[in-house]
């Protein structure tokens, strides 16, 4: 007789992940795919990353498999790296996380119970309907605009709405899928108004360091005036995906606060790997592993934007971002991504369809490109061979 | 103005943790500390891991770094070691964590809503407290016997109760505090009840490998008929607590639903680590690695057991594990752990207060003392200390 198992509401919750199972598909080297969310393969500093772990183990021996406490040259790396982008911060106001998930697992886990409303982008990464969905909160999605980013006076009424909500989590820079980012007349009212109403306000940023044209602009935090701003960073995309490590960024009460749950949790992130990413920054290797990265990735963005010009440019539109690694694009009304996506697949050429990333249904119009982790040379192919799909459905 | 912040029920259920605390006075060298749950720092195979590193990164390249679902072979090694314990297992019944902690944070997610009843043991590991209680459930506490391990007559009575409990954590080895083990007819006993009342019943097991004395028991898992029966294992004590790495062991739906809901927490485990991990398992290092730990661990313990005699014979008794790396003392009534712990560490010596493992209260009169982490020839003096701060209350 089978088991039947009665599973927890959080359990039921979460759902399938569609770019989890293509990325499946991104395996077979026929299919060009435009569907991950991948850092550049050919690009990753492994034998970098290689001599690092072995300084580590033959300076710190046992200390680098040892139970340990949260690494602080590490958090005085970051804190240092964030005063140098205008959020001024100690190790203290440091808590060393598994990723940017990891960050938003935990800041849902901290503030918010089962039942509250938790405030995100309509389009918004996945992960973060998962962090708040899947602890019980109901979403209030608020609209984004394709050139300036979250609508701010949408993100006011929400948190005007009784009772007020207990979160909100904006992606302020190279927007995932949109690739837009928040302008700073934005940033700053969405820090006055998180400190305003005292609702903790989640900025979502794995991305930013991957910015090819113009300056990095200041994060939302570097505006926050009483620490009702909190800052996620991530080494996945700027450094691997394969260390597992980020950080959050906040008052150091509530950073203590974050400790405590996160070492009840899954206690904390490997010693190894923490010391040898210090090591990796300390040798000022992650400059200039930033600067092949970006260059790289402007150059796949461009051969992107033209081949989109080529082939779609009579009846689509997309983002322009100045970094990151998404491109959105939408489709003509009648297009619906989602009953294209087998063809595409059987065409050689795989993206995410735009509503996968929708809290509010529809944009099924709509895709997500990726151009980080596709060789330059495969992307005009790649956009002729989903030219070719969708033409046939106009 | 300070900022106020309105936290969630689960962050403020989670007690800081005194464990965590102690570990900080166990850097100065002068203290001999038994406070630990740590396993030998002289002994970490660090050479060798970083051997296995160096391998995977020349073997693997870029894959070592990116981005990757659960790593097959690893899954593959794990499910043919269970299956050599009389578990019989597939890699789809395997699911890779950060640890034991985290297989008691997902457990806990995955079968418990805010509000169910969590059966643990009422002196118990207090990550399986925070895993469940921090969940928000009711903790139903059951007695051990210190021969025997957990009472099953008191398990059937909990889990006779309405409404039923949702999830069951016991510790089948070596079990921390206590150093005991479930003897073979519990633990069938225990599958047994755990398929007749359909509850999820977890063996949380970072510890069986670690024997000394006679052979390793099947684990509760080994008697499960129906599916109703995980087994949590981790490589923290057996290999090294800094690669953050465990496991699960389910049917395989229960993997998947385990899987999506650990993809929403933190995506993965480092590839990375599991990859050097799995090199390490495939060069047989690991049994080599615990020839040599269990025999330093069984030195260990028969030298600590020596000192208790002769220091502690005439008023205390102690529990006399097999193998792990705990030994749970029980002092006079009159003595109070906690009160004298202060004094303990002025006096050079430190301990664990056995009433901070106790869900119940009580148990003042106890300690948990740690065999694993402090050098051979330290240990007689450790208790001679001990002793002078325990006899001053006589």
């Amino acid at each position: 007789m089978a088991a039947v198992y009665t599973y927890s509401e959080e359990s039921t919750h979460v759902r399938r992940s569609v770019l989890r199972e293509l990325l499946a598909h991104a395996v077979d080297p026929n299919i060009i795919s435009l569907a991950t969310g991948l850092p550049s393969s050919q690009l990753l500093p492994v034998e970098r990353f290689n001599e690092c772990v072995n300084t580590v183990v033959s300076r710190d021996g046992a200390r680098a498999l040892q139970y340990s406490p949260q690494f602080v040259p590490l958090r005085e790396w970051i804190a240092d790296y964030m005063t140098r982008r205008g959020v001024k911060s100690t190790p203290d106001n440091i808590l060393i996380t598994n990723g940017c998930q990891h960050g938003l697992t935990l800041m849902s886990r901290l503030f918010l119970n089962p039942g509250d409303t938790a405030v995100v982008e309509q389009v918004t990464f996945i992960g973060i309907e998962h962090a708040t969905g899947g602890r019980g909160a109901t979403l209030r999605p608020i609209p984004s605009d394709l050139d300036t980013g979250a609508d701010m006076d949408a993100l006011e009424a929400a948190f005007k709405q009784e009772p007020h909500p207990k979160l909100a989590i904006i992606i302020p820079d190279f927007h995932n899928p949109l690739g837009i980012s928040i302008t700073p007349e934005k940033r700053q009212r969405a820090a006055q108004l998180a400190n305003t109403y005292g609702i903790p306000l989640v900025e979502d940023d794995p991305y930013s360091p991957l910015r090819f044209i113009g300056d990095i602009p200041q994060p939302i935090k570097s505006y926050d005036t009483d620490g009702f701003v909190f800052y996620l960073g991530s080494f996945s995309k700027i450094l691997a995906p394969g260390v597992r490590c980020g950080w959050i960024v906040g008052p150091s009460e509530v950073i203590r606060n974050l400790e405590r749950l996160r070492e009840a949790h899954d206690l904390e992130t490997s010693t190894l790997i923490q010391r040898s990413i210090t090591e990796f920054l300390s040798r000022g290797w992650l400059e200039e592993h930033l600067t092949q990265l970006n260059a790289a990735n402007h150059l796949r963005r461009d051969t992107l934007l033209a081949a989109l010009d080529n082939h779609l440019g009579q009846y689509a539109t997309w983002t322009e971002p100045e970094g990151g690694i998404f491109i959105w694009v939408t489709l003509p009304e009648q297009i619906d991504t989602w009953d294209m996506i087998k063809e595409a697949i059987d065409n050689k050429v795989v993206y995410i369809p735009g509503g996968e990333f929708s809290v509010v249904g529809g944009y099924r119009n709509t895709m997500r490109l990726n151009f980080s982790n596709v060789a330059n040379d495969k992307i005009a192919e790649g956009i002729q061979r989903l030219a070719a799909v969708i033409e046939k459905r106009l």
